[in-house]
């Protein structure tokens, strides 16, 4: 963890636990709270099965107004109809009670198995532990993102100070997301969790258009593989703690920067925690005709598992790159375009460059790999990051049995 | 190899040779001739990447007439620009004067690694001795049937019997197909390669129309990886040599059925032969709004990783189908919805129901897993073949060095 943490904003608690949900006996019920009412942010999955908390948690949200968050891990809460939902407003209830405010202050998250019952007395157990073990130390912002882990392997956690003037704002942020991994995230609407806090003082409306900018440029651009969740939340809350309000324009764009590279920084960890990964997969489209064209391509090159097998074997084979461009959906000319891979033209003007294969393999293998497609038809510029695909990925996914 | 095959339907000779393109020395140049003039359909990749022999093969499907067919395997003179365009008329133009007739009444194919430029001496010298070894039999149509297999495992052909009043008509098929399988092909336009042969009396208008509902219903709802290849294609060739006319809509209606069951056959055959496959997964949708909405689900749930590696698992993880129903962008409502999983319903109305897991993975671990999905939602049904998501898959894939 950097010095910066997820508490590091004033006028967060924190807290994780276990509750006995996993298998495992991990940490697996966590509560973020405000001390006061935080203006808050939230995009959830886009979609059309949606986890009973996503259902609960979109309604909370619209007042724009949040106490906090409760969570838990090992089992999804997805699936379950009526009784889910019920249980999901129980866990806001409960927490609510603990820390004292009302039930729709809250919003709740789950990730885990799909299709199963949340076991509510370990729920209600854990929240009861939770609300007790609140508190402000990176300690504290350390067993709650421990609580919200599933397959992932390394912690994931982001900061950034903003500077207004001669005052400073602090955004931090932790996500968790390893598998069932391809966000689309959409607003008011990740099984990627996010949270995030600053100290800023920003009007509701605001901090829906930064929050909603900022992910679709990162969680929304970030994929493992593919599948998006039927949980997937990303949470901003400002305490406003600071008392530092974004009064320029200038204030506003350095806040949205810091939030777009902390946003960023998760999602890129999670690319390099995806199940099974080895490396970071960056795919970097330029001069394509519009933003949405040069998504579409970036996704489709990073969601080929034939790209991916070649990048887990370190093997320039970049007839796989371009011809998954092809097949995007969007405006794309092979005679236009050209492609380099970790800075090595491979390809231009639709036809293969000599270049020395075994130098570029050599560059292939560490923990990023870059391929950048020129488009040479308009201006617009996308990137999407993904990992590669090894057999690991299969193992964790054949044996994980429900 | 049933007794029928390609050469079955009168009027055709076809043959394959070693040419030395393939490093593992197999056959790797085909012809399939038409003594007469045949009506010919073809459908081609709709990737905007398309390999030099589709750009001439669209031209020279366009008069509705063909010779015949000249395919090599090993390369696939794909992204090779000018130069393999030119080398792909040239290979039209040796196999023309071999047999006799104008270039532009041949389609050329090829298949394999893609951005290198074919090794055309070998080229010449192999449709030269294709051209001595053409021949009728059953062997000649197994020969042309190697000569266009790259990491397949398995030869796949299929062929119906098509009676007329008291005649009767043949319509035969092989194809190739094993990776970078996610046909999308669009009429006039699959690495996956298809030829079809038949010697009924068929217009080119109706051939066209007929071989596009077929190819629609079969290759286009195959997908191993979703990776549209730069050179699809499918080629019906009609001989007339039967003599038998479809004059009238009864025996249109059955010929159009049998080339619809010749190219799933051979489509199933892909899915089953897809790289690293230990099963075929059949994804079937129905009661959904619209035909285009039941394909996008059930071709979204298909390419899932997940749920290849639940199948590859024999894990009945009904959550990560139906959560991928979610995603497809087609209408859906998870509480009108049900699923079953070989027979064993697993889900029901928005909830789990209960059922025996250890009896419905062992009824997993087959050949063929049946997922089946009830949208509730309207009349119209999809079905999508695909396979399992194997460690074998990121073997192949991942160590084939370009």
């Amino acid at each position: 963890m950097s010095e910066l943490h997820l508490l590091s904003p004033g006028g967060f608690r924190a807290s994780g636990v276990k509750a006995g949900i996993k298998a495992s006996g991990r940490p697996d019920v966590g509560l973020l709270i405000s001390d006061q009412p935080a203006t808050a942010a939230a995009v959830f999955t886009a979609n059309l099965f949606v986890a009973a908390p996503v259902i609960v948690g979109r309604e909370h949200i619209s007042s724009g107004k949040l106490r906090g968050v409760v969570v838990n891990a090992g089992n999804a809460n997805a699936c379950t109809g009526k009784r889910g939902e019920k249980d999901a407003r129980t866990m806001c209830d409960l927490a609510a009670k603990a820390i004292g405010c009302t039930a729709t202050e809250m919003l709740p998250s789950s990730t885990g198995i799909i299709g199963h019952l949340l076991p509510m007395e370990k729920v209600a157990a854990g929240i009861a532990a939770a609300a007790l073990e609140l508190g402000t130390t990176a300690e504290h912002a350390l067993a709650f993102m421990d609580a919200i882990l599933t397959t992932d392997l390394k912690r994931k956690n982001a900061a950034a100070v903003v500077k207004i003037g001669r005052e400073k704002i602090i955004i931090a942020g932790v996500c968790k997301g390893s598998g069932m991994i391809g966000p689309r995230l959409s607003p008011p609407q990740a099984t990627m969790l996010a949270y995030l806090t600053t100290d800023a003082l920003v009007p509701p409306p605001l901090l829906r258009k930064m929050m909603w900018t900022a992910c679709n440029d990162s969680f929304n651009a970030v994929t493992v593989d593919d599948h998006a969740s039927t949980n997937d939340t990303a949470c901003l809350l400002a305490s406003g703690a600071s008392g530092v309000k974004l009064d320029s324009s200038v204030a506003r764009e350095k806040f949205a920067a810091a939030l777009g590279e902390v946003c960023q920084s998760l999602a890129y960890q999670i690319a390099a925690d995806g199940e099974g990964a080895t490396k970071v997969v960056k795919i970097v489209v330029t001069r394509a005709t519009t933003t949405a064209a040069a998504r579409a391509i970036a996704r489709t090159i990073a969601n080929s598992p034939l790209v991916k097998c070649a990048m887990h074997g370190n093997d320039p084979n970049w007839g796989r790159i371009v011809s998954a461009a092809g097949y995007a959906g969007a405006p794309f000319d092979p005679d236009r375009s050209s492609l380099k891979l970790q800075g090595i033209t491979v390809f231009r003007s639709g036809q293969p460059v000599k270049f020395d294969p075994e130098k570029t393999s050599q560059l292939m293998q560490t923990t990023e790999v870059v391929a950048e497609l020129n488009c040479g038809l308009g201006q617009a510029t996308a990137t999407v990051w993904t990992c590669d695909l090894s057999k690991e990925y299969v193992t964790i996914n054949a044996d994980y049995h429900t």
